[in-house]
Formats: C-alpha cells, sequence, structure tokens
C-alpha cells in the first residue's frame, strides 16, 4: 500500500480520529512518519497535547505501518502498548516515527517516537503488539 | 473531592474528551468506577471501542482517582502506560475500576479494568503512572 | 495441574533460577501465589532486592497460572510485560498473587501483584502476555 | 565514566547478576553496548535465553547508561518497564544497545534493543523509566 492508499483506508476506516487530520507523510517496507497538525481544539490547558490524542496518533503510525505490508483486508488488532510520555510537546505539528520490530505470522511489534517538527527531543515513545488474523 | 467535584473538574478540564460523556460513578479514598457510555459513534466496524477512546477512559479514571487524594490544584502528568487489550466489548456501557496503588510523593501508580456493565469478562487492563509536582 | 505437580515442573525446566528457591504456595482455575524466601545473597547494597529477580518473580507466577489450566506439555512464551515498582520491599519473604485476566486460543494475559508477607503495600505489579502454541 | 568505570561498578554492585558476565563495550553520552556472552548454564529447554535474564542485560544497559551521565554516586531505581519477547535468539552471544530518550531532573527513560551479534533481527526490545535522586 503507498501513501495515499494508506491515507485513503486511514480516512475511511477510523471516523472518530477524523478530527485530528493525521497525514500520512511517508512509508516503505520498515518504516512510516504520520503527523498530527497542530490544532487548538485538541490541546490541554497548558498547551499539552493530550495522552489520548499522542496514543491515536501512535496506534495509526504502527497500524498503517502493519497494513502496508499486509494489505487492507486483514484485521489486525492491538493487544499491547508500553507507552511512555517524557515532554511537554512544544508549539506546531507533531511527527510519529514507526518502525516495523517484528512481522510475525500470528504477532506483529512497532516502535514510535513522537517529537515536534524541528526538534530532536522525543515527547513519547511506545512499543505496540498487533495480533494478526490467519492469512490464506 | 466528591464524585460531583471530579465529574466538575472532568468536564472543565478534558474538553477535548467532552463527547465521549464520560461519568463518575463512585470514589473512595482507594478506587474509583467511571463509565462510558456506549455510543454508536464512537465505534469501529464489528462494534469494537477504539483503543484511543478505551485509553481515554483508562486514563482519566485513575487521574482522577489520583486528584481525589491529592485535590484539583496539583498538576499531574501522565508519565507512564502499560495496557492490554484482551477482548472485543460487547454492546453498551463500558466501566473502568481503577484501584490505587501508590501515592508517593512524586509518583503515583493505579491499576484499572475496563470491562462491560453485567459482564466480568476484562476488555482491557492498564497500569498507569502519573508524576505529581511538589506539593507544598 | 496441582501445586505439587506445579512444583515440580519449575523445579525441573527453571533450573536458571533454582537458587531462588520459588515455593508455589496454592493455586486454583483463576489465581495462584508463589513466594521468594528472604536470600541476603539476591539483595542489592541498601537491602532491595534486585529488579531482574522481581521481575522473575512474577514471569513464574504467570507462567505456571497458565500452565495449570493448559497442562505441561504446551509451551507458552512471554511475549510482552508490563511492570511498576513501586517500594522497596521490607525484609522478609516476598508474595507473588497473579491473576489469570485472559485465557485465548492465540493469547493469555495475567496480572500480578507483589508484595511482603503481612504487608497490604504493593511492591510491584506486573500485566504480563504470554502466546499459547496451537492445541490439538 | 568510562566503559572501565561502568565496568567496575557493574561488577562490584551487581553481585547477583555476576554469573552473567555481562561485558560493558561502548558507550557514548546517549547510547551504551553491552554484551551477554554464550551460556549453557542460562539457556532454557529448547535454547531459549530465559525472560529474566534479558530484563537483566536491558536493565543493565540502561541504568549504566544513565549513570554514565549522573556518575556513580546517584541512586537511581527502575521504576517501569515495557518489555516486547519478539524471537527466540539464536546461538551466541547477545547484544543490548540502548539509548537514552530522557534525561530529566527527576525521571529518566531509556530504550534498548536486544539482538544476536551479527543479525539484525530484534529479539526483543524494552523502555525503562527510572528515578533519579535529587542532585546537589
Amino acid at each position: 500500500m503507498t501513501e495515499a492508499d494508506l491515507q485513503a483506508f486511514l480516512d475511511r476506516e477510523f471516523p472518530e480520529i477524523g478530527p485530528l487530520g493525521i497525514v500520512v507523510e511517508r512509508v516503505d517496507a520498515r518504516t512510516i512518519t504520520v503527523r498530527l497538525p497542530e490544532n487548538p481544539a485538541t490541546l490541554r490547558p497548558g498547551g499539552t497535547i493530550s495522552g489520548p490524542t499522542m496514543f491515536a496518533l501512535a496506534d495509526v503510525a504502527v497500524y498503517l505501518l502493519i497494513l502496508a505490508q499486509i494489505g487492507p483486508v486483514a484485521l489486525a488488532v492491538t493487544t499491547s502498548v508500553g507507552m511512555n510520555f517524557m515532554r511537554k510537546p512544544p508549539a506546531g505539528d507533531l511527527l510519529a516515527e514507526a518502525e516495523l520490530l517484528k512481522l510475525g505470522r500470528r504477532l506483529a511489534v512497532g516502535h514510535v517516537r513522537l517529537h515536534a517538527v524541528g526538534s530532536d527531543e522525543l515527547v513519547a515513545d511506545a512499543s505496540l503488539t498487533y495480533s494478526i488474523p490467519p492469512r490464506a
């Protein structure tokens, strides 16, 4: 699946996070970058992006990275997540850069790092595991 | 803080999850129950509640449980989360029952279990850690 | 599998943690209690039990709880762990009380709490996921 | 602290994992590599390295990486861990490559990847958080 395929899948299948406006920036066989546009509506007092919003960004990044490999038919489900929130994100768009650590027959694992555009400092990291349905 | 205090705090400070309509059912010194009303708008295809929605529910439950102890002034922030998604939630409201495992000077930890109203089967569990600002 | 069966399995199959002397206290269909005897040799300076020792205790507790249900033939492997270390354990034996949260066809999940004998205060908690091989 | 300083600290302060023979390979301001020599005594049946052994390796790697920055006086303690076990390690030595994600005043976070010497395939990854005592 290409960036455009993944974007279309995201827009169609994840309506409840549609308001976040997440953009698929680029994908290859092992990594993906997605972007969360700055949005005053999702900020907490003090200018922090909420935990659930960052969780959604991390989950979408790894999920699309797996789908890019196994195709949109398969129904992968998140089974476990470990996530650390390390810094308050600065103003501006937030990037999630994910890497596929394992793509097995039954489980896939990805690690994702969140940071602001133009900043090296990590805002959060997460490792997510997905259960993959049996493939024909 | 009472149930009504926590509900008012939630409605005021967490506008971005306001549409979820989370209800503070009851709280005591060590546990809390919050409820996510059924909402067709937040369902994924197949009837599953999305991971970010369940994350938000778990995070709110433990956060309010800590605030009930330390008061609404303190600004606790989530620092790490481990969460397992175990079953597709059945139709109906979802309950989060959280327990305070530690309330230290610097860190607080809670464990939360999500299950449908009227069902013993866990949909998800999570352990969340919060950093607590120095208190006067 | 009974307590004695699990103890024999533990002693036979986990030689590298044999020196810890972990004891299977009791097991039923949903919970298990195992005990780590106090051992000056495993203490860190300051009297703390090491993280890897507590990890081993937590892992053994949930692993044996699963085996008690599916039998000793099946080869379950740990796939993910979220663990929080909350307090320095006091002197004395340490108990791990684990509960089976899910026993699916492919994945099993357990939650375990570590505390000293005679104390309510949690030393650590962990959620562990195991991949279960296909069963005939 | 140099590689030799860290090795001496490890050998002195972590006697209970001394038998593992972990070697500090190299360290810089942001990353560290430590090595677990192959040891038939720590293998599980089937040739798998045990979870607690891999946990110890991951924990040591990030702990030493933090100490290399803040010095050996400070007493950092592990507060939470998320770890995924992805593949059975092949025969041979195991490397842990850790990266410092955050070094704050109160909390430090590192991410570590475990793989066999000469192999790109990850055996495990972990994110670990440490509480850092107040520094003068």
